[in-house]
């Protein structure tokens, strides 16, 4: 046996030297394209050109599909690969365009400029040659003063001071500023700034965490309050950064983020709780985790990761909200008597009832996450 | 503007092409790659090696990652890159590993072999050579003789059939013959097998679904009945598909599944009975949604895509299990007051007291789930 092992060794070697020169070939390949996309990004720049190219890529991902097949390689797998360099290439252009202003050199007051929020933005405008100016808690005595000449006003403040800053900051604009905030509530802050400000008015949501590194696909919803013509130049600049820019009047984002955040962020809340209370085990039931489990327990764990302040704020943000999680947890007090009684029968009823409802969605979900866990089991 | 635009067309094309043949350059050093990890199996089954080498996979990822950054490349782009990669070159591996029996010619019953898993061991078996016989429901007069000679029973129903069909087919085994089944409860099968047959039992249960298409980094969890000695060439016969086995008591086992698989499944189960209840407008929520809010409402959505029958049996398997279940709504019921009383500072304590029961996980939690829901940008 120890014989077999060292013949083993010695005619694996060669191998894996041929395979770590492949590697340095497909790396070195790897730069050169690199080299070249930054080509055509300087090219996009000269040529007012946005990153994202959809039809193009989908293209490059068919044609090397086909080629894929033609040479004894698992297109999807060809796919997931050519995924992850399209996506490197567009974070790529998306930074390097984010140089380019729609308005380079306007004014741009950011109130908590010092939050995680405001640093993002602040960033991101800088980079693309705005001139931003940034309001703390040490600069109110000076607030009138920052504010002469200023194009946009952001607020990015603690969603419980948003209505306060605004009350604050109005006074002192001009009539033509616009006043935005980015607080994750829409109809009180926007309801104020359209009382306070009599100029334009924009209400911004932008879904993901100051930590992020990049606008690349990243979502902000924009509720419109005032002459949205004038802000319109706002909302060309999020998209020329890569952001996905959604519509939606105040009421419709209030409504809909009852459920995306304050319901699930408590479902979430609630979970953890319970294995606290029963204090499982984490890293023992992980040993027995499906991918699938493993992720779940992951979103637990991530809230949980983060600061407390930040979901109390969502959680409580308004009357309906802590309405709506009262709901939740009525509702889940309905399925008491099922469990009691052990009616199965009761279960698979409601069961294929909500399938129903959830139709055509259930499918994709299907789809996705299992993408997802194929990325798991890949990774960890 | 037009003429612009030409030009910008006129002067990308060359560069276009030569990223094009960069990419077909690539792809035939994948194919190259993938030849000669080809030869790399051929030898390891000559010399029954496993697959799957840690050590070696950690260090190429390093290599790589030092190499990238001296090419100017970003290392976490390339190890993604890589991770891709590798898992086609396991997973082909795998596949093709597969085809060596530890125990080939074995003789091998699966009673529900008909059934979506039956059919998943009935195949991978077959690969590898083994002898499989299947017993399905109308095969019953002729078990007994179905049952001579056989090396190994896998009983493969659902769950609430498993223990009458020990009863049943128990007494045709022989003293030899290893019984074994794949039930996700495991207290109750192992006892019946115990008292029911006297030869070598073994509990099994596999975390993952019969679609699957491979056993790569898939869990099986191992619950030890009698004569392990017997019925180890089970276990690493699972190990060389690429299986990652764990070894539990049942009581363990059945422990932890209460709340890996019925506490999650239930608190999903009833997160989606609540957003039909609201008549949540799910497509236009997933338009507002960040990608970690589509990623857990896609675990909503794949539960609902599922067979009802196959939850209600998770859920409702054991008495303990339902009463966990009711522990779990009345721990939601504590927070109601919290809710009604808007006491955000409560919730911030409780928020914190769990944080730090989380300890560490929490940090890998945002670390994994991070990583997937770059992938999850990357793709969708």
């Amino acid at each position: 046996m120890e014989k077999n092992k060292a013949t083993f060794e010695k005619d694996i070697i060669p191998l894996r030297n041929t395979i770590d020169k492949i590697d340095s070939k497909i790396l070195s390949l790897l730069a050169q394209r690199h080299a070249q996309v930054e080509k055509v990004v300087k090219l996009k720049k000269e040529h007012h050109i946005p990153v994202y190219h959809p039809a193009r890529e989908e293209d490059l991902i068919s044609k090397l599909r086909i080629q894929a097949g033609k040479a004894n390689l698992d297109p999807d797998f060809m796919e997931d690969l050519y995924r992850v360099i399209l996506r490197q290439s567009r974070v790529k252009q998306t930074d390097q365009m984010a140089h380019k202003g729609v308005r380079p050199g306007a004014r741009i007051l950011i109130i908590g400029g010092a939050g995680e929020m405001g640093r993002f933005f602040t960033t991101l405008f800088q980079k693309s040659e705005y001139d931003v100016t940034i309001l703390t808690r040490q600069d109110w005595n000076n607030a009138k003063q920052l504010c002469i000449g200023i194009d946009l006003v952001i607020v990015s403040v603690p969603i419980e001071k948003t209505e306060d800053i605004i009350e604050q900051i109005a006074p002192f604009l001009e009539s033509n500023t616009i006043l935005a905030d980015l607080t994750s509530i829409k109809q009180k802050p926007l309801k104020k700034m359209i009382e306070c400000h009599k100029g334009p008015v924009i209400g911004l949501h932008p879904l993901f965490g100051g930590t992020s590194t990049s606008l690349d696909k990243q979502i902000i919803v924009v509720t419109p309050g005032r002459n949205s013509q004038s802000c319109q130049w706002i909302v060309e600049q999020f998209t020329l950064w890569g952001a996905i820019v959604v519509e939606a009047t105040a009421k419709e984002h209030d409504h809909i983020m009852e459920l995306v955040q304050a319901l699930r962020h408590f479902a979430t809340f609630g979970f953890g709780q319970f294995l606290h209370e029963k204090e499982a085990r984490i890293e023992r039931t992980l040993e027995f985790s499906s991918p699938i489990y493993r992720l779940e327990l992951g979103m637990v764990g991530r809230l949980f990761a983060q600061d407390a302040s930040l979901y109390s704020e969502i959680i409580f943000a308004t009357k309906e909200r802590r309405q709506l999680l009262r709901d939740y947890i009525e509702s889940l007090n309905t399925h008491l008597e099922m469990l009691e009684k052990n009616d199965k029968q009761l279960f698979i009823e409601k069961f294929n009832h909500i399938s129903q409802w959830f139709g055509p969605f259930s499918e994709q979900a299907m789809r996705e996450s299992t993408f997802l866990i194929n990325k798991l089991i890949e990774r960890f």
